[in-house]
């Protein structure tokens, strides 16, 4: 094979350059072959840092503090970043790892949105995970509740899978899914939640909400408390729907209990009507009443979430609720982000970024 | 400057080539010069997964389970990685941010034994951070103790840092310092701790454990129990120092309470002689009782550290004690791997993986 054809100086070059070349790695976000190795990641920037909080002290001069309350960060800045980053924030009873590898051992929005070249925060909430040093003690109970979760976030009617429902029936899989959640290591507070990711966005600048189901809620509130929030993508909101006083919808009764609106003053909720905000709903939502809690307790937040959008659009919004079985997008649970199919529900959060000019 | 003098089809490939050079990525391991850009990282792999633990469930035939007691692992592995991972694991009150961004904000050892072309494993051990699932509840206290931990940890003594302490004075150092720590989700269980890392090392495979503090005597259990540990290093080992039945050395008393080692079998400390071990501590540790609780915790600690490796060496083994400042290497505290001089610090173990064979 060593001919010796290409002896002059300059092909030489030009080999050594070509050689250079093929190990040079390709752009991170050029590898969506599925059957094929992954490119490498390549990454400008990582870290972690605590961001908000507060302090206590306890009394007399010899006195101790306390930090906390504190969110915990870590946070991934691809090479050739887009402008905005993605800042990812879990829901109840998890943390940081909601947006990481999933169950079923593939790449979650972390890495994927890395691919697709957005700098990636992953919030631990206060009092939950990374940021679990809280001002306010309580009690963690062991008491086994992982079948709940399984038909809450509409796996399906436990034992049973919901037929094609976006999940592995590896039980491995199953159990890396009940081993992601967590206890709140101090009292919920959606005040004491709203305030460090507001905080964040004052350290980080503009960005990209992404919100999961009890964040959903509290990513209203952020983005009414900063302006840096530019746009929010919530991925099945279940709490805290904000609308203007006098224009609260009459609360929605059902298995879980009653689901109600919250007023906000009108200057206020007009925050919300000059981002753009997309909302998603995965499958196994009924239309009419269900005698399964984790079905039912869907149906009316699907429900708020239509009046909800609707309530922003009145008031010149610009708010989208996607129910992806309506698109034809079947057996997405409560976790769209890290189901089966999460390229193709990953795309449509970039068909929504582009269309709006947030990448 | 368009001149062009280089406008022969030879010359353009050239210049193409050398630009697209410029603008390929070089090897991560090559930023060493501190002052420049640091190079991208490379990251071949990431992701996140549980690993060991247990299954509860309640009585009954409707009885709920509960996945807990795992750890939780964060992984990268670099391109052109080197064969044996690491595998950092945290101390007392903290998690796996041990080892991610310094309290001042520079890389800690998760990023820049990623620079050095390690596969990095950072471990939530059971019942902390993202670990925190626990088969047994537990009680929270929001009790402040910052004080306690600046003491403790060598930093100086409050609100005074030990003179030349490898410590940012920046106020904004410290907040972060503080709200690193995480309180334990559930009673604290050496077994429960161990058996999860040892799961980690059965999935795995061979690789070097990293440990700290309260991990340092977990630490030689988890090697006794999984030869694919294959080496350990461990920062300021605080607790767990075993030793062969008829060999315990007598109690040391400090102002903590006494420091007592622990019986095992021969044939079970014997696995620990097979095996490289280091053992750093840092500066501010007295050879002489001292009244300050901090400090003389730390006394009866080390010198327990130097009865155990000439334990370890006396029946065969491989076992250093480096105490920094007999090193001339000055001002270190309990946390040497993100202290001001961990560049250093860190060329210190490379060199130990390096005459080992473990690089």
């Amino acid at each position: 094979m060593h001919s010796g054809q290409n002896n002059s100086p300059v092909a030489g070059v030009l080999i050594a350059a070509a050689l250079a070349l093929a190990t040079c790695v390709v752009p991170a976000h050029a590898a969506d072959d599925r059957n094929a190795q992954p490119a490498a990641l390549m990454i400008k920037e990582q870290g972690s840092f605590a961001v908000g909080g507060t302090v206590i002290r306890s009394p007399g001069a010899e006195g101790q503090t306390l930090h906390g309350d504190h969110a915990r960060v870590f946070y991934q800045v691809p090479v050739d970043a887009r402008k905005l980053p993605l800042v990812m924030w879990h829901g109840f009873g998890q943390f940081g790892k909601t947006w990481e590898t999933t169950a079923d051992g593939r790449e979650g929005y972390q890495t994927i949105f890395l691919r697709r070249r957005f700098p990636v925060y992953l919030v631990d909430q206060p009092r939950r995970g990374g940021a679990a040093r809280s001002t306010v003690g309580t009690t963690i109970s062991a008491a086994p509740d992982d079948q709940r979760w399984f038909n809450m976030f509409r796996l399906g009617r436990w034992p049973d899978f919901f037929a094609g429902a976006q999940f592995s029936r590896d039980p491995e899989a199953l159990n890396q899914y009940f081993r992601q959640m967590v206890p709140d290591t101090g009292p919920f507070d959606a005040k004491v939640a709203t305030d460090a990711v507001s905080a964040l966005f004052d350290r980080i600048g503009p960005g990209v909400l992404v919100t999961h189901s009890q964040s959903g809620g509290l990513g209203w509130i952020a983005a009414m408390k900063n302006p840096n929030v530019r746009a929010v993508v919530s991925y099945e909101p279940g709490s805290g729907f904000v609308f203007p006083e006098g224009e609260v919808p009459a609360p929605m009764q059902s298995m879980t209990g009653p689901l109600e609106g919250f007023a906000v003053p009108k200057a206020e909720f007009a925050k919300l009507t000059r981002i753009p905000i997309v909302v998603y709903y995965g499958d196994n939502i009924p239309e009419e009443p269900s005698k399964n809690f984790g079905e039912d307790n869907w149906r009316v937040r699907l429900a708020m979430a239509r009046l909800w959008t609707e309530a922003i659009n009145r008031h010149g919004g610009d708010a989208t609720l996607v129910h992806l079985p309506e698109l034809g997008i079947r057996g997405n649970t409560h976790f769209p982000f890290s189901d089966l199919n999460n390229v193709q529900v990953a795309d449509l959060m970039s068909g929504f970024l582009a269309r709006k000019g947030l990448d």
